[in-house]
C-alpha cells in the first residue's frame, strides 16, 4: 500500500485554517516528504504519521513558504528518537541554504545527507520506489517530483518448471536477472508473467503550465498540483508571479492523461477554492479541490480497489 | 495604553492546540514582538494585532522554538506593505544567524536594522519607552527583556505662573530640561509634581534562576516568564536543560516583588500546567498560567485600573 497526504493546501503564508502546501508519502517502510512550511510539522502531528520514520525530505524549491519549517521539523525529528540519516534533495544550493537554517538547530542526533537533483534523472531509487524530479518554471530553479512504485511482472513457477530450471536460481530470474547454468541461459522472460500496472503520483508546485511537467507527470494515478488562483481572469497575475489557475493545472491533466487530480498552493487571497472547481472539471473532470489533509490509500491494479479518505 | 498578548505558551515544538512562546507588545504606536517561533505568526493573525506596524522584533536566543518563524514573518510583514525598516535585537551572532535564515526570504521590501546586545545596558530608548535587556542562564548567549513605560510627573502650570516663567519656557521645563533666562535658572523639579509609577512587563526565557533576572524584573507590573514544567520532581530535568519549574519562577516573583505572574513555555510534557498552579501560588500568590493570546491592557496607576482579557 502507497499512502498520500497532503499535509497542507495554503501557498506564501500559513493561516490559522489552511497549512502551507506539503505531501506526505509512505511505502513499505519508507516515508518521504516533499516540502516543509513553516507548521508542516503541526499538520504532520494531526495527521498521526510518525516522525522518527522520515527518511528523505523533498524540496520543490527554496521559498520561504516550502522550507521554513525545515529547522523546527528536524529538531522534532531528533526529539524523536532518530538516529539514522535524513537525506535532504533538492535543486543546486541545497546544502547551502539548509545550512544558513541549521544555524539555529545545530545539534541534531542524526546525520543529514544532501542530494542534489541533476537534471530530471531520477534522484532516489529505492527497490521498487523510484523518484523522478522534472523541471517546473517559477522564475528560479522549481522542480517537480514523481514518485513511482514499480510493480514487477508475477513468477510463474509452473513455468520454471517445466523448463527444467534448477530451484536455486528462481530468486535470481525473479528479481530479474539473467542466470547461465551448464551452457543453458535462462532469461528472466521466460519464467516472469506480463508487465504489471505500477503506481505513480506527482506533485508540482509552484510554476507556470510547461511541457517538462505533462511528460513527467503523464498517466499519474494522483497529479497533486498547485492553482494559485480559481479565478480565470486572475491569469495576467499567475503569469507575473510565475504560479497557476485552476483552468492551467486541469489543462495539464488532461493533456497528461492522469487518473486523478488535487488542487492545491491556493493564494491567501482565494478564501473559497471550490466556487471555481466547476470550471477546472469542465476542463479535466476527475479534479478535486485540496484539503489539508486530505489521504488517499492506492493499491495496485491488481490488488483490491484504492481507497480515499477525505 | 500598554497592550501585552502572550501569543503562545508552549516550548521546544509547535503543538496543533499551542503555539510556540511569544509576545507581542504595543504602545503608543509601536509595536514590539519578543520572540519568533514556528507559527508564531499564524497566532499573530488569530489576534488581529497588525503585522505592517512591527517596528522591533527581540530575541532572548537562538534556539529554533524562538526564531525559526522570523523567515515567514518578515515575508508577511513584507506582504502587508511595510516599507519602513524592522529593527532585530539579540544576543551577538544576531546578524549571522539571521543572514542564515534569510536565504529563504531574500527580497523583503523593507530594510532590516540589527541592534546587537551589550550586556545589560537599555537597547532601545522611544520617548518614554525604554527596553533593558537582563542576563539569563540557559548554557548559551540568552537575555530576558524588561519593557518600561516611564511616566513624566505632571507639569503644574499654577507653580509655573506663581514664579513667572514665561510661556516659551514651559515646554522645555516640562521635557526635563533646565532653562536659563534673564540670569535666572528654572529648574524642571520647580514645575513638576510628584514621580509617578510607570509600567514595567517583563519576559524571560528559557533559563534557570538567577540574580540577574531578579534584579531586571524587579517590581515588575507583570512577570511573563517560563515554567517548563510544573512537577516539583523534575527539578533535575530543569537543571540538566537550564529550565525552570513552576515553582523556581514563582519564587523569583516573589523576590523581585513583582504584581504578577504569567508562567509559560510548557513542555510537550506538560499537558495539564493548571495542575501545578496551586503550589506555584503557595510561594507566589498572583501566579497565572498562561493560555494562548492571554492578554493585558496596562494602564497607569493614576488612569483606570488595568483590564485584563484572558
Amino acid at each position: 500500500m502507497f499512502d498520500v497526504c497532503l499535509l497542507g493546501t495554503g501557498g506564501m503564508m500559513p493561516l490559522p485554517n489552511r497549512w502551507l502546501t506539503a505531501c506526505f508519502m509512505r511505502y513499505a517502510g519508507t516515508s518521504l516528504l516533499i516540502d516543509c512550511g513553516e507548521g508542516t510539522q503541526i499538520t504532520m502531528r494531526l495527521q498521526g504519521w510518525s516522525f522518527k520514520a522520515i527518511d528523505y525530505i523533498l524540496f520543490t524549491h527554496y521559498h520561504g513558504d516550502h522550507i521554513s519549517g525545515l529547522p523546527g521539523l528536524l529538531l522534532t525529528i531528533g526529539n524523536s528518537g532518530r538516529t539514522e540519516p535524513v537525506t535532504l534533495i533538492g535543486p543546486r544550493n541545497l546544502r547551502r541554504v539548509v545550512e544558513g537554517l541549521l544555524l539555529i538547530a545545530p545539534d541534531l542526533p542524526f546525520p543529514i545527507q544532501y542530494l542534489e537533483l541533476n537534471g530530471d534523472t531520477p534522484v532516489l531509487e529505492l527497490k521498487d520506489l523510484v523518484v523522478t524530479p522534472f523541471r517546473a518554471d517559477h522564475g528560479m530553479p522549481c522542480f517537480g517530483y514523481s514518485v513511482e512504485i514499480r510493480r514487477k511482472p508475477r513468477f510463474l513457477p509452473e513455468k520454471a518448471k517445466a523448463l527444467g530450471i534448477p530451484l536455486p536460481f528462481w530468486k535470481e530470474l525473479q528479481k530479474g536477472n539473467t542466470v547461465e547454468h551448464e551452457g543453458a541461459i535462462y532469461e528472466p522472460s521466460m519464467v516472469l508473467g506480463e508487465a504489471r500496472r505500477g503506481l505513480k503520483v506527482c506533485y508540482c508546485t509552484d510554476s507556470r503550465p510547461r511541457d517538462s511537467i505533462v511528460n513527467g507527470v503523464k498517466a499519474a494515478d494522483l497529479f497533486i498540483c498547485e492553482g494559485m488562483y480559481g479565478e480565470e481572469e486572475k491569469q495576467t497575475k499567475a503569469k507575473e508571479y510565475r504560479h497557476m489557475t485552476f483552468q492551467e493545472a486541469a489543462t495539464m491533466a488532461k493533456q497528461a492523461n492522469v487518473k486523478e487530480l488535487w488542487l492545491t498552493h491556493f493564494s491567501p487571497s482565494l478564501i473559497t477554492p471550490y466556487q471555481y472547481l466547476d470550471e477546472a472539471r469542465r476542463i479535466f473532470p476527475n479534479t478535486k479541490v485540496g484539503k489539508d489533509r486530505m489521504t488517499k490509500v492506492l493499491k495496485f491494479a491488481d490488488e483490491e480497489n484504492a481507497g480515499v479518505t477525505e
